[in-house]
């Protein structure tokens, strides 16, 4: 089984990207609707294409420059030559992931709002085979991409285990590379056409959400896409991959060979398989409620769930031990399952805190009645206390994982890091279907938008707000497996650059131990990194909404008959803005996530690496849980007072969460997320100048 | 000189109480003024009493409880039998420090608003005078019970070096837990007070701040008193304390005996001898404009560290070296310097990003044009940003002092260690005058607040908000004092927790690898617990405040005239109110901060509470900064608009800064200051406990 790894592999991608096609058929069938809803959506479309065309080519010039520096380590023997290769390619795809899946996005809304007039079912079925060609998308794509390079690199050029998933690991910090830019720049867009779009229109003008007279409208659907879409799937895209890669490094390091990376590479086709059998179980009844709707998702992912975890056990008895009935490796099997459950958990937590079905955001809601003051600080208490479960799951998780790993014993270091790793790998092997119900929550948002527009009865409108609310309660789910599986990889990161430096360095000290003060200052920075990049990030939605709040003020003022529907606005001009704006302000957060790690390491060496990529780990991880569940609470606070509590729309409270919305938006779709790929970009970048770092620091 | 070691630390005890004596007399030579302001002086000082008598009776219970457990673990010989009592002792004088400084304080509101009616330099004197007051009396009674514990373990019960340090410790941690119960209580009764008075008197009502009407504005003075004051002296004495008693441990264990127990004991001696020196310089021309005040403060703080940074050199030379010209010590004298000039680095960046004389906080109040959500996100911003530069100043500094105290050599980290805890030293050796200039700031906020009340003339009420505003800035070169020692600190107490456990248990394994899960976990751990707290803590401000709010909405209602200046408010009972709920509200913080390392450790082992010290430390000092910058930022930025910038105030803008400084108020006088005491107290409840860990831990 093990020398047949490929075959399997390769079969499990092949029949993933079958399965996105054959949801692309199915959704393509659908009619776009009148031919108002066809044309703007052909103007989302259009703003969206053109958006990510830019930003690959503005991103090009980056990895050009990568390409020639790792050229010229390659010619100083400092990596080996299919290093810049893999860099590039990582970048590729997961810039294609995010394409994919935008593509599809964009050809979906108009058909989920058309779905819409008919009915709530019709409307769910097409949006969630959107949602499906994106999630299967990214992990057949993800998984061709690590089974052609492995093929290649085994076969093609006779290369050891240890140098395939090197070569690998660059092939990871491309795609992180590639996902980090497109989840700031997008989420810089994404936010700031929306906050221009409502300082001006709904707060200044008076004019309802989503309105055409609204210059900044299309720009914010293209945000939409560009931000919660292209940006989502390049970095799931990345999170998967990043998963069973080091997942495969450590397996290497813990029992040499090709048999530890069978493990998660099988895990990770097997996966694609359940979620398939999944997806085809959800299926609902003509007059489906919320609630139906919401079990019939759920059927779908806990059989994929159950189906992987009841399969895992007789594969990791085959692979790493002699056979089915050889339980000798069981530990490796808790590891796994501590991972899945980890993500589940982390999943439920995230929503109890954000959903206005539970006490924390309906007590926030509660909050706007003295003011937006009073809503803002109950958000940041809220945000920071929300990280407490989600860091005693993970710390649960590791501990579990690692010591049924190590056999329950403290001293196999080597075996309990793989067992984190394959945590990670089991808590997104199910990515598939998981994304799907994810990813279909920005079309169904979308949806809302275009019914807006195009003047749709009010009850087509009140089916897509019902897709979208459900949408929230999806993504706090898949932001639970985002975060958690975040931690754990770049955790198992980190434990590869030890690998590494043991490499370069045979008589390296591999202890870091907390108190010697070249770990202990990487830590310190290390924690900073999150809130500086945080803080540039929001800094640049902020610059960039100033930018479209002065273009749409004066579109209001020079072009006549706006307001009473006769002037036509000029969508593009806003589209361009948030464009340019985006593009120019994504480059140095990631700049700065990129050579920070080198320059401390060039100064302090690689000990001080250690520590900085575990103080990032650390802070990274609840700064992106406050941060995305203080934003996804007020959004739901706002939410719960529109749907007719405390006031309702309109009221005094109902400004205040505005107030609190807005300040959320970069938090939880721009700052959050985005230090989810930090943590791990970090890591690797860590690994790849590993070989500069050991031999050149300065101290 | 080391054998009078004592003779010199009890002399400059003393010096420093009767300075504080002298101070006192001095003021209490000025008039009241009118009989309405002693009137209003006397209700805020019945206020603030009869809250500190009914907080030291709450807390009595702790302290009576902890005595008792203390006392069985004694029993039981799991600590020596002075423990208990240094327990208390600490308690009591950190308590005392508070009660002394707020009685002085609410002494001087008064007659520091009566002497502006003569002039600004005049009420500079007063307002000075008490904070020197406040100033002497926190480090004269911090090397008073020092010097005390020394003698009677040394000379009456004749215990070695490290059983003395051992006791001293758990005086530490008396003193820790009463500061924090002090920071936690005051600080919400503070804020409650505050914002409840703001809402519903200024938004509401249309009242002004400080207003008689106001049924809440004495318990707004209260809270400067019992929050800013009492709270800032317990505050201090804990951070004083625990950087000479962390010390002293860590050179004991460097060097064996008393020798280098005497460096820190006679530099906090010399260092109070400076700071009385520096007072004196203290004084300025009868027309002073306010840069004449503040070079005039500054003269005195500059004298005071450039004096003990020469006598720094001899003393370090003499005590640990042969004689005056003995340089082979010369490196500790290398870490003292890092802690002076790392304290005012910290002290200058603060400074940049909080005073609105420089850009980050006029731009921040010019993003009130764009409404109250873009400054609270340009606010939350700012603060994230501010953390960069402190985290480089502190890494720097113990780089440096741990580096040269060791020779330069990594290999001696009992050396490195005791450097880092000299720096802590060298950074508060002058907090006699340092703690001056920053105490004098509530007194001037209160007689500002008196000037309103009594009706005072318009230029006094300029003079006291010149006053005030000076206040801000002496203010923020104290926090970075306050936070730079306490993250040295906490780091020195971690040694000294490393070397406890290794007197229980001479077999532990004392590395704490980071790769280590126990260490990890503990991380995570200790990373999430200041999220926890300043979570909490912001939870339990926003409820009392509520309570507040109700109670003066009730008395607008119920009492007629009112508004009209006919009826009289009913004080006391938002006074009591405030009272109870800040009392009731302290105690969960409180002993989550104190069972957490309990439980961890019993749970993990004593490897993880070493994870978990570092983790706290690491974001708790980047969360303080974090909360206490954005909130600094966003208070001068009112006050930029208040001072006519950007529409000035009663404009939107300047309603929306209301906003962002209503956030801002428990990010910086709750949370914020709150977090350095619980880092320290995380170290020193682990070192007290750290025999049952050891000894019984689960796993």
């Amino acid at each position: 089984m093990v020398n047949n790894i490929v075959i399997f592999t390769f079969a499990g991608a092949l029949l993933a990207l079958l399965f996105a096609l054959y949801c692309a058929k199915k959704v393509l069938k659908f009619s776009e609707g009148t031919e108002q809803m066809s044309k703007i959506s052909a103007s989302i479309k259009k703003g969206a294409r053109a958006y990510l065309k830019r930003q690959y080519s503005v991103v090009s010039v980056f990895f050009i420059a990568m390409f020639v520096i790792l050229g010229v380590m390659a010619f100083l023997d400092m990596l080996t030559p299919f290093v810049p290769f893999a860099f590039i390619s990582g970048g590729l795809f997961s810039g294609l992931s995010g394409f994919i899946g935008m593509t599809i996005a964009t050809s979906s809304n108009a058909r989920t709002a058309n779905a819409c007039r008919e009915g709530l079912d019709r409307g769910l079925r097409v949006a969630f085979s959107a949602g499906s060609v994106m999630g299967f998308t990214v992990v057949g794509l993800g998984l061709l991409d690590i089974s052609i390079w492995f093929a290649l690199l085994k076969y093609v050029f006779n290369l050891s285990a240890p140098e395939i998933t090197a070569a690998m690991l660059t092939f990871g910090m491309g795609a992180s590379s590639m996902a980090l830019f497109a989840r700031v720049g997008g989420g810089i867009f994404t936010k700031a056409a929306d906050v221009g779009a409502d300082l001006v229109g709904k707060v200044e003008a008076g004019i309802p959400e989503d309105d055409p007279r609204n210059p900044a409208v299309i720009a914010d659907n293209v945000g939409d896409n560009v931000g919660d879409v292209a940006g989502m799937g390049a970095d799931l895209y990345e999170s998967y991959v990043g998963s069973i890669i080091s997942c495969c490094a450590l397996g290497v390091a813990a029992f040499g060979g090709f048999k530890a990376m069978a493990l998660p590479l099988l895990l990770a086709s097997i996966g694609i398989v359940c979620s398939i059998i999944g997806s085809f179980l959800v299926h609902t009844k003509e007059n489906a409620t919320q609630k139906n709707l919401l079990s019939s998702l759920s059927r779908g992912t806990n059989f994929s769930a159950t189906a992987i975890a009841v399969i895992s056990l007789p594969l990791v008895n085959m692979i790493l031990g002699n056979g089915i009935t050889d339980f000798s490796h069981v530990g490796f099997y808790f590891s796994i399952l501590a991972g899945l459950l980890g993500g589940v958990l982390i999943g439920k937590a995230t929503e109890y805190y954000t959903s206005d079905s539970y006490k924390p955001t309906r007590k926030l809601a509660g909050k706007s009645e003295t003011g937006s003051a009073t809503i803002i600080i109950g958000g940041l208490g809220l945000g920071m206390m929300s990280t407490l479960l989600p860091i005693i799951i993970v710390a649960a998780c590791i501990l579990v994982a690692y010591f049924a790993a190590g056999g329950f014993k403290i001293t196999n270091a080597d075996q309990g890091l793989y067992g984190i790793a394959l945590a990670a790998v089991g808590m997104l092997s199910t990515l598939g279907i998981t994304l799907a119900t994810d990813a279909y929550g920005p079309v169904a948002d979308n949806a809302g938008g275009i019914a807006e527009m195009a003047g749709l009865p009010e009850e087509v409108r009140n089916r897509t707000d019902a897709l979208d609310a459900l949408g929230n309660t999806t993504a706090a789910t898949g932001k639970g497996f985002a975060i958690g599986s975040a931690a754990l990889t770049a955790l198992a990161l980190m434990a590869s650059y030890i690998d590494k430096v043991k490499e370069f360095n045979p008589q390296a000290d591999l202890t870091f131990d907390i108190m010697n003060p070249r770990v202990l200052i990487g830590l310190f920075i290390g924690a900073c990194l999150p809130f500086v990049f945080a803080a540039l990030t929001m800094e640049s939605v902020g610059k960039a909404a100033q930018s479209v709040v002065k273009e749409v003020r004066r579109q209001f003022k020079e072009i006549t008959g706006l307001m009473e529907g006769k002037g036509e606005p000029d969508y593009a001009s806003c589209v361009d803005l948030c464009t340019r704006a985006s593009l120019r302000e994504m480059i140095l957060p990631t700049v700065v996530a990129i050579i920070t790690p080198v320059i401390v390491g060039m100064i302090l060496g690689y000990q001080s690496v250690v520590g900085l990529l575990a103080g990032a780990t650390a802070s990274g991880f609840l700064l992106a849980i406050y941060m995305s569940n203080a934003g996804g609470a007020w959004d739901n606070a706002k939410k719960h007072i529109e749907g007719g509590n405390f006031g309702g729309k309109g009221s005094d409270n109902h400004k205040a969460s505005v107030v609190g919305n807005t300040v959320g938006d970069p938090f939880k779709d721009t700052s959050g997320p985005a230090i989810n790929i930090l943590i791990k970009l970090l890591s690797m970048v860590s690994i790849v100048f590993a070989a500069l770092v050991v031999n050149y620091s300065l101290l």
